[in-house]
């Protein structure tokens, strides 16, 4: 460290992000958080934005408004497209590299399709808000076609959705889609009848929420099959097209697919020259610092470490936070002479998965919670982890609203999927 | 008329369209609404979605939803390209042919750039939703781009907002952007100075708000330079291009160019192959009949209608909602045998505009009001008309917040408007 004051750049402004930039808030250091969107994501309520229940802004905020009280952090929206680890630089398009003397990498993951790709145009993902809003459009999309046709068919294979993955994204989707139809829309078509819409939840393993125990991943099923969700297990998906999916040995026409099944690390590993970890991740020491670099440190899904087992850690956000505030206090420290920092040590306070109205399930300190109960934990935690008060209110009424009417207050279709709802896509449906 | 019931076809969700269904509720018919899109837009609030303050959401709701319970009415989302008057058709983009005994056309207004289409490429609009986003996205963004940038030049091309015409929509954009930068922005950067942004509100007239008593528009003109706004009085624009515009004798550097000028009417007129009336709108009689057809009606923006004084009624939601009501009692008692009802008249309720906090005008009744009263009789006003109860209460809670926090709790960008914010956009404005 030179006497002038240490340049702390952090990549991404998720969880680890920004749990990083704020453990820094006392440091004596320039820190510049470079994010794609100009916005922190609350990753957990996304499927409300994707099922109508919530606007974008309900879970999401400016993250130069979340910082602005902290002088020492500068933000700054780019796409990051490089690290030059030799010369300390990252490289942004459209703007001059920023220089480093402490990196902290926190990219987050994507949706991995297990070397299928080309699934990618034909099915959809919940990662970014806009993926949120495309899902919406979708969802609705679907059901406002179906009104307009006449075949059974067409309307049928239209009002057909499947999700892809049994985990905590798969599940929340499959109850929610399911809710809506039956609940929200139930009474506003006249051609169709939206409760009849299916509502099907691959999973390849032997259970929904395999990370939990087995009662709560059987709470899980029974829960999602009271809301009509067919649930099919042991089910693994091996072709995805333009019509349709191929389902262990079944074939289903629908256009409506939302894949939840496998994450890969962004590409840090590779902007560094690194081997990458499993599902591409960056490997990381007991500290959080990437090994075979210097000064360069990884948290949340980017990073592979492993936890008090040996096994890697869960790509869970309270991994991410954990990590985020450890790396932030660890540079304060050092920047203050200190080098001797305990390693990393995860504290699991639990894991929650939301399936519907009044049906979740908890697992916290060895025990298990499901039902009523559980999903008002879920609420009550998910709306103090929010990070501003104007959502935690907004989002508190609107879930209020819901409860009490069934509504979805953001019914939009604002983006149009695909192309238009107009398009040609009617005739190819009859094509079939 | 037979004896089965008539088929009444809406097209068009505005304020208009709506009303027209809404005061159908009790008639023996099938009625069917067509739109373009999936909501019903409560235009007066979009400015407040474009500059961040309020969510898509806040300010459109689900038109199937508004429906529910009326069950004569069947909603359709789709696109209307033509109009057989002869068969009583209307056609639609990927669906069958809709027939209609009795048909509304109430598709509104969309800007028009007086002969120079290309200038919409460059420059914004406020019409739909997605417009607004874009809009937000595109305010947003410049402020990003700049708090990257060193070239000061750079920076003030950046952060150079011009607004093009002086009416109602004019006035609240420019307002509202300068106070986006010099409340809400003004302490996120730590680069750049968003206070000292430029905000340009060109109008060719010699006042703004150029319908309001002379004195409101005087009030209009002060309030937004005390905001910060540059009122150009007289200054007509003569090029928009991909770098800037000219307005009056002066070019202006800019990519942040709203176009708030002159509206004219959907192409319902060509549809019907009927001469189009000042501003492309549709000739109708006293009692909203299209003149030259039979048992076509058409009311709201799209409709030229003379007023009490001769001139054509204007461009008002007021007026949009009243014709739709009209004609949906007109044709109402039509489908009982009445056939001598009377014509239509406008009833004048007043109007208002907001320039900005606390700043508003409003001419009711030969009255003259501006300042907070009529900021407050404004905000009070529009929370009523919204049509459902969950926006007005988000609404109500927004503004509060806003109120007292002067945030403003919708500043994502969800869109990359002009391609994305990274793109080679930044060679592009060092080249000059």
């Amino acid at each position: 460290m030179t006497m002038s004051k240490a340049r702390i750049v952090i990549i991404g402004c998720g969880f680890g992000g920004l749990a990083a930039a704020q453990a820094l808030r006392s440091a004596h250091a320039d820190i510049i958080l470079i994010d794609r969107t100009n916005h922190h994501l609350f990753q957990p309520l996304l499927y409300q934005v994707a099922t109508a229940a919530l606007s974008p802004a309900d879970s999401a905020t400016a993250t130069r408004a979340i910082l602005r009280r902290q002088s020492n952090v500068t933000v700054l929206m780019g796409e990051v497209t490089g690290i030059d680890t030799m010369n300390r630089r990252i490289e942004i398009v459209g703007a001059d590299d920023v220089p480093y003397d402490l990196l902290v990498v926190a990219t987050g993951a994507a949706y991995s399709y297990f070397g299928h790709g080309d699934w990618a145009q034909f099915s959809h993902v919940l990662k970014t808000l806009e993926d949120a809003v495309g899902i919406r459009g979708a969802l609705l999309g679907a059901f406002e076609r179906a009104e307009s046709q006449t075949d059974a068919e067409t309307v049928g294979r239209l009002l057909t959705f499947v999700v892809v993955g049994g985990g905590p994204t798969g599940v929340e989707l499959a109850g929610n889609i399911a809710e809506l139809a039956r609940s929200t829309l139930a009474r506003d078509f006249r051609n169709i009848n939206p409760a009849s819409a299916r509502v099907i939840l691959c999973e390849s393993g032997n259970a929904v929420l395999g990370e939990f125990p087995s009662r709560l991943s059987r709470y899980a099923s029974s829960a999602l099959a009271s809301l009509g969700v067919e649930v099919r297990l042991n089910t693994t998906v091996t072709t995805i097209d333009a019509q349709g999916l191929t389902a262990g040995d079944q074939r289903i026409e629908t256009r409506n697919i939302f894949w939840a099944a496998g994450t890969t690390a962004r590409p840090a590993a590779q902007w560094m020259n690194l081997q990458p970890a499993q599902h591409g991740a960056i490997s990381v020491d007991p500290r959080c610092a990437v090994i075979g670099l210097t000064d360069v440190f990884a948290v949340g899904d980017v990073a592979s470490q492993a936890g008090a087992s040996g096994q890697p850690l869960p790509g869970l956000a309270a991994v991410a936070k954990q990590q985020g505030a450890y790396v932030g206090k660890l540079l304060s420290a050092r920047l203050k002479g200190k080098d001797n920092f305990p390693p990393f040590r995860y504290r699991d306070l639990g894991t929650l998965a939301v399936i519907g109205r009044a049906r979740a399930v908890a697992h916290l300190g060895g025990v298990s919670l499901s039902g009523a109960a559980a999903w008002l934990l879920w609420s009550l935690v998910h709306l103090m982890l929010l990070v501003d008060f104007r959502s935690r209110i907004a989002v508190y009424l609107n879930w209020m609203w819901s409860w009490f009417t069934y509504g979805r207050g953001a019914r939009l279709m604002t983006t149009a999927p695909h192309g238009s709802i107009n398009s040609a896509e009617r005739d190819d449906d009859k094509a079939h």
